[in-house]
C-alpha cells in the first residue's frame, strides 16, 4: 500500500529511474514488511528549474540526482520509518550512486477507509487485506 | 472541495481525459454531497515506465489506462468513500471504457483551517463556507 | 520543512515560475517562522485541460496565471495558516501579478517521524533539528 511519488530531476535513462523504483520497493519491503505486490509508485520528472531543495542548515549539497520521495501509508512505527530511511539511503548510494545528502523522504498517513486498489472496493475494510 | 491529483498514463486524448474528470467530479457530486463548483483537478500524465502499479495479490491485472486518484479532503466519512470507490468505478467504466481493476484510490485527510480557496482567506474559517 | 507543490498552467518563463518560488519561500519564512534554508518546492507545470479550478460558489474567476500549492508540513498553528495565506496572495499579487482570485492552497499535516532531509536521519527525532 504505501502509494509512493518521486519527484526527480530529468536526465535519468528509463533503466536508472527503474533502478530506483526497484530498490526503494525492495528497502519497502524489508523495513515496512508490505506484501510483495503492494507496489504503488508514480514518477515526476522536472526540469532543473522546477525543484529547490535546500538543507534547513544541515549542511547538505544537493545535486541533480536528488531524489524527493513522498509516501502516503497507513501508521508505520516510528521504527520502521527510520529504518526505511536508513536503508534507502544506503541502497540508492550503493546501487544507483545518488548521494545520501541528495534523499529527502517524507510520509503522510491515512487510514484503512482512505484506499480503494481496484474494483472500487476498499480492500482494508471487506477484509480481503489486512 | 477535496483537491483531487490523477496519475494517468499519457496516450489519452483531451476528450478523453475531460471525461475523466468530469465523471469523478459527478461521482463526487454524488456520492460527497458537495456543492456544484467544488471543483478541484489536477492531472499528470506520464510515460509507461514512470508508473508502476501492482496489485498487493488481489489479482488485478493493470494496463495502460490505469488512473491512480488521489484525494486530499476535510474528514468525510467512511460509508461515503465507500460509496465514492464503487461509483467511480462503475461510471469509469461505463462512461470512460476503464476496467475496474484500473482504478485506485487513496484519500489523505486534513481539516478546516488547511484550505485557502482564494483571496487569501480560510473560508471554512470565515464561514463563507461550511 | 514544509514541502511544497506547486501546480501551474505552462506559459510561464523560468524567471516568472522562480520569482513564485522565491516569494512563496519568503513569506513562508515570515509566517511560519521557519529557518532560512528551510526550502523544498516542486513545480509541476500542466496543459490547461489537465487543471480544472472551480470556485465552490465563491465567485472567483480562475485564469491561466492560477497557483495551486499543496503543503505538507509538521502541525502548525491555524493563526499561522491564515497569516501566509494573507501574504501570499498580497506577495503574488504585487510581486508577480497574480490575481488573489487564482491563488488556491491547502495543508497536510504529518509528524516529527515522518521527515528525513538526508543522509537517512530523522534529523526532528535525533535532535538535528527542532
Amino acid at each position: 500500500m504505501p502509494f509512493l511519488r518521486f519527484d526527480l530531476i530529468e536526465g535519468r535513462s528509463e533503466a536508472e529511474v527503474k533502478m530506483i523504483l526497484d530498490v526503494t520497493h525492495e528497502v519497502l519491503l524489508q523495513t515496512l514488511k508490505i506484501p510483495k505486490r503492494d507496489r504503488y509508485q508514480v514518477v515526476h520528472e522536472h526540469r532543473p528549474s522546477q525543484v529547490v531543495l535546500e538543507d534547513t542548515g544541515l549542511g547538505f549539497a544537493r545535486s541533480d540526482r536528488a531524489v524527493v520521495l513522498q509516501l502516503t501509508s497507513r501508521p508505520r512505527s516510528r521504527e520502521m520509518k527510520e529504518a526505511f530511511y536508513r536503508m534507502l539511503v544506503d541502497r540508492l548510494e550503493s546501487r544507483c550512486g545518488i548521494p545520501p545528502s541528495d534523499v529527502v523522504v517524507n510520509f503522510v498517513t491515512n487510514a484503512d477507509e482512505d484506499w480503494s486498489f481496484g474494483a472500487g472496493r476498499a480492500q482494508f475494510l471487506t477484509g480481503e487485506l489486512q
